[in-house]
């Protein structure tokens, strides 16, 4: 029985073609179908008994389920690509994410030719397990502000690591608590009694036949984090070292060097090399937002369609909160953002690409431009996504707060997205300095590129109007363009106009940060929505595909112009008449979104297993499924509960005996 | 030793005054003081364990814990003032709240003199233990859908209550699950064939000799929620009546009746009479909120002033993170709000006692207005304090994530007040349809009274301007309150204009409903605003009190002014300049919270333990304990996890069997 078969049929495009565009290939489409049902249909990774289990079985039960991975993998000899995908959908944070995300690019990023053989070959075969120890308990944004020291002993032509101050535990890395035998370390670099600052090494921690720390090293698990399940499946770790020896070769060398007298060497590999490992990083970043609003949007807009409240007429039925205009309005906008957020993914691939090609040239003219957009869509997509997700649960009321939801999970699993890679706050400050720089420069001849090029016509932004004259108008990509380029160049200039009153600029920067910040994010929003705009001049087939996605373009563009509708009137962008005639053509394009929306969220392609929900089971059979699940609680074992005898009995029958504990 | 000492030496006012105004009076103050002292020096309120614990264990140990706060009430011969103070501070969800809170209230209110007589001397001595069961698995917001059916039987003089359907089983009252002997159901009744809506009937559910279930009755968990600790502590439960019978006295009969020969009757009891308790319930939920939000941004403060993140200068200290301007924007204005949103809940006391007694002498004239006000001011201050809460968290960085810090459980235990007694985008569209009622009826004589008194003066605020022409302008309460007066009332009649254009006014509403529930939200901030604005004309004693609340009064009005800017530029109540201006007096503003900002959340009195964080600790000794605190989770109860020969080292030794389970 489908219960949302209405709706199914009420699509105006073919799902089946939208699933390859938001897949983003034929072949990215058939992988993930592939992937994703051989791991759902595996009672090995069933995950709804997550949420009940406590730390130590959670933890062990992800021990398992890596491991069964892992041979699975090899069993199918499946290529990285697809195992990649069944890391991802598992879908729980285990040791593996670090060792294959974190440790080994860090040794391929930074290590020479020959710790690679070295490293990698033992890495891959997970002959040993490793993680990335950066964050301390007294230092996580600034990095140069780490205290764990790796002072070279030429004697013995070591380095001891130590840490020297309780701030200097490191303190987060996950896997690092329970699992890893080895992690790349990152400490200040002395030798010859002088501070090179922050370099990598490679420490091994955990005895390879025992699993027991080595001499000198207390490590252990930081404790719960936010949320059931959620990254309790993760041991993040806390260490300390008292002064642990390791060879001078376990120093990451690609970059610098220290020779064994004891001399520090910078080599001639640009250190940009490094930022193309950025890049990638946030990209992925932004594809994991799209993929985590998706899986919200999905549950709340199947579960809307379900659910009913007030309206019956004659004793029908109540009408779907889906068809409640506050609902669409919440609603309808995370779905076309998780749409916005996948193609802006899709293009810092190819920013990712273009970036690295440029790197092998030697062509470092478009890193700070690369830098400070991959910045600002990192903060961006992380923040509207772990909001987003919030919403959706909310959006799906009382039952959403319940663990079968999903919901509660998925948020607390990814909300430590706003903060691990930069944090969302420090990231836009970048952004509003590359902004103030890129204002100041105008006119000196030096030519703004990429996505901030719309600067180049500075002049005629700053005095631009808007040529909306009804509500249809703002169907125009060009006048929405117009309006967010507008509103982005005058809020930068704005800034700098204030910024040049400061004799001190450092001083005016701290004092105008707030104001930067939301100078950055109008920037940042700017490039979603050209990137969208761009995406649909794409040649885009399937009956009613780009059609379905021009509505959406337009549901994400006018929504963030409602929402901020201060900036473009305080900027003077567009008039209060344009901005009501924005929320008027919104309205309707909600209707628009309407009939579309189950089949919108269908062509995420996510089987039942991986949105892990009950409200958003494909086929809407929601109440029996509740209902059956809730009995599976442990407080269930037993109709009177554990503490009857102890408490509430002496209680009803007025026998408590002295207050004892 | 004391790491915040320097800080608290900067106060500009009496700390120990501004403690008397935040508790609203001397009494208040040293209820509170002795009591949350008297619980957090009680090892048996240990609460620091309770995000690790496994949901049958915590759920026992809320049991101990609520049955020994009562022996301790009893023991210590505790006034009812004092024992529902024990309960606050024990902070811990668990049945005693509903059996106190919903149980013991719903028999006042609706039971005859008998009946109370009857029920109250058992409930008051707990011989039985009540919940209060309204909300279905199909049914919250409309109550007058319920499905639960009570259908009289004249020829035993019997109710039978049952559920005819899944979606009629009661869902989600809290101590219903597992502990609760009896509830007051609401359910349809129905006599003589016909249905005359839903009422409220005393059930036993099970048995005072074992505690089994009676008879008919199938009673449960539903299951875990939203967060460690959190509300699993309470059992949130599923009810299902196969026609069990009741005696015709259990229905609560102080409204309506059915007669022995099944007759329904409507008492004279005029109706109005509930609307007492809602106004109650409201000001105990605003209450609520501010003692959350201050909680949160206590926490946030201290953690802001111990934390170090970059600037440092010469191997000196790195800049405490409380001192960065996009860390103040953020933090300043929740503790303005804190505090707004206390003085708010004390003037809804007022408007409780008003209502009271105005329903005595039989005048309902008021209602609509106090209705309307206190559903606003619920959705408003049960949103902005969990968003708060949770930006709070934010503001404390990667720690925050931590459940250690105490704000993941603290969010998670809040965020249902967002949805219970009355979803919050519900409640604003109470408050719209009353908004747009008062316009339709402007110039027919009616006066609006009360928050919506403004209304009186339209003619002028439909066309005023702001006088302000410098930042100081915006401190004056009349500039600030003009500006708030016009963009609420402004709004309305958009609103209303719009919703003139529907020739079916129903129609209209549900299309406009985003926008009135924006208007809503904009009389419902004027509403705090103007609240806070009167307490300041009140004689407040102690040095520099008054003066820190007209700066926190400040910021709480223009953080709002900013951040909704768009609407008041959009009614052209201010101009673009304005608008800067008043950005700017904000700016200025946080300077002067910054040197009492741990002064302004010491003032507050919170024990460590009521606070339940090691980042919000009062002697700011965080580190060191953070650390302490990791060692004490289950997964460092051994070196080598539990799963290490089974999973690890396996995998480690290339060792993997082929693929199980």
């Amino acid at each position: 029985m489908d219960y949302l078969g209405a709706e199914r049929k009420k699509a105006e495009f073919d799902v089946e073609d939208m699933k390859i565009v938001w897949a983003g290939s034929i072949h990215a489409h058939q992988l993930s179908d592939r992937i994703s049902k051989l791991v759902a249909n595996d009672p090995a990774f069933r995950k709804d008994d997550r949420t009940m289990l406590a730390r130590k079985e959670l933890f062990k039960n992800t021990l398992r389920k890596a491991t069964y991975a892992w041979k699975l993998i090899n069993e199918l000899q499946l290529s990285e690509e697809e195992a990649s995908k069944v890391r991802f959908y598992v879908d729980e944070p285990a040791f593996t994410d670090l060792h294959w995300g974190m440790f080994v690019p860090a040794i391929k990023g930074q290590g020479t030719d020959e710790q690679q053989k070295k490293w990698l070959s033992l890495s891959y075969k997970m002959k040993i397990i490793g993680c990335y120890a950066q964050t301390e308990l007294g230092h996580g944004s600034n990095v140069q502000g780490l205290e764990t020291t790796a002072t070279f002993d030429p004697k013995t032509d070591e380095f001891i690591i130590d840490s020297p101050t309780l701030t200097s535990s490191k303190w987060w890395p996950g896997g690092l608590g329970k699992v890893s035998t080895h992690a790349v370390v990152y400490a200040r670099l002395i030798t010859g009694g002088q501070d090179y600052g922050v370099h990598g090494f490679i420490v091994q921690l955990r005895s390879l036949e025992d699993h027991n720390p080595l001499p000198g090293i207390t490590v252990g698990d930081i404790g719960m984090k936010f949320g059931n399940g959620a990254y309790n499946t993760m041991d993040n770790g806390v260490l300390r070292f008292d002064h642990v020896r390791i060879p001078r070769d376990q120093m990451l060398m690609r970059v610098s060097q220290v020779t064994r007298e004891g001399k520090f060497i910078e080599s001639d590999v640009p250190r940009q090399l490094l930022y193309g490992t950025m890049v990638y990083v946030r990209k992925t970043i932004v594809m994991d937002a799209s993929y985590a609003l998706s899986k919200a949007v999905c549950i709340a807009t199947r579960y809307s369609a379900v659910r009913r409240q007030f309206g019956s007429q004659n004793g029908g039925p109540e009408t779907q909160v889906i068809d409640y205009k506050t609902q669409q309005s919440r609603l309808f906008p995370l779905l076309a953002s998780a749409y916005a957020f996948r193609f802006v993914g899709e293009w810092l691939s190819w920013l990712y690409t273009d970036v690295t090609q440029r790197l092998q040239a030697k062509d470092y003219s478009t890193l700070p431009e690369a830098h400070a957009c991959t910045a600002g869509l990192k903060s961006l997509t992380t923040t509207a996504t772990a909001d987003g997700i919030e919403e959706c649960r909310k959006l799906c009321g009382g039952h959403g707060y319940l663990c079968t939801s999903g919901l509660p999970e998925l948020y607390a699993v990814y909300v430590p997205a706003c903060t691990y890679e930069g944090d969302n706050i420090v990231l836009m400050l970048q952004v509003a300095r590359f902004l103030m720089k890129t204002v100041s420069q105008l006119g000196s001849g030096k030519q703004p590129v990429g996505t901030i090029a719309y600067m180049k016509r500075i002049e005629h932004l700053m005095q631009s109007h808007s040529d909306v004259q009804k509500p249809q108008d703002w169907l125009k990509p060009s006048s929405v363009l117009e309006a967010f380029e507008a509103r982005a160049a005058r809020m930068s200039v704005a800034c700098a106009k204030n910024l040049s009153k400061f004799s001190n600029q450092e001083e005016g920067f701290a004092q105008l940060s707030a104001d930067l910040v939301e100078a950055a994010v109008a920037h940042c929003q700017l490039i979603v929505v050209s990137k969208f705009i761009e995406k649909l001049q794409q040649d885009i087939p399937g009956n009613g595909v780009k059609q379905q996605l021009e509505v959406l373009s337009g549901v994400y563009s006018l929504f963030l112009l409602h929402k901020h509708q201060g900036d473009f009137l305080a900027t003077g962008c567009i008039t209060p008449k344009q901005a009501s005639l924005a929320n008027e053509q919104l309205r309707a394009l909600y209707s628009k979104v309407r009939p579309n929306a189950i089949s919108l969220v269908d062509s995420f392609n996510y089987t039942d297993h991986f949105l892990g929900s009950i409200l958003g089971r494909y086929d809407g059979n929601v109440y029996p499924n509740l209902y059956e699940a809730a009995w599976k609680d442990p407080l269930n074992d037993s109709v009177v509960p554990d503490g009857y005898h102890d408490y509430i009995r002496p209680l009803l029958k007025q026998q408590l005996v002295p207050a004892k504990l």
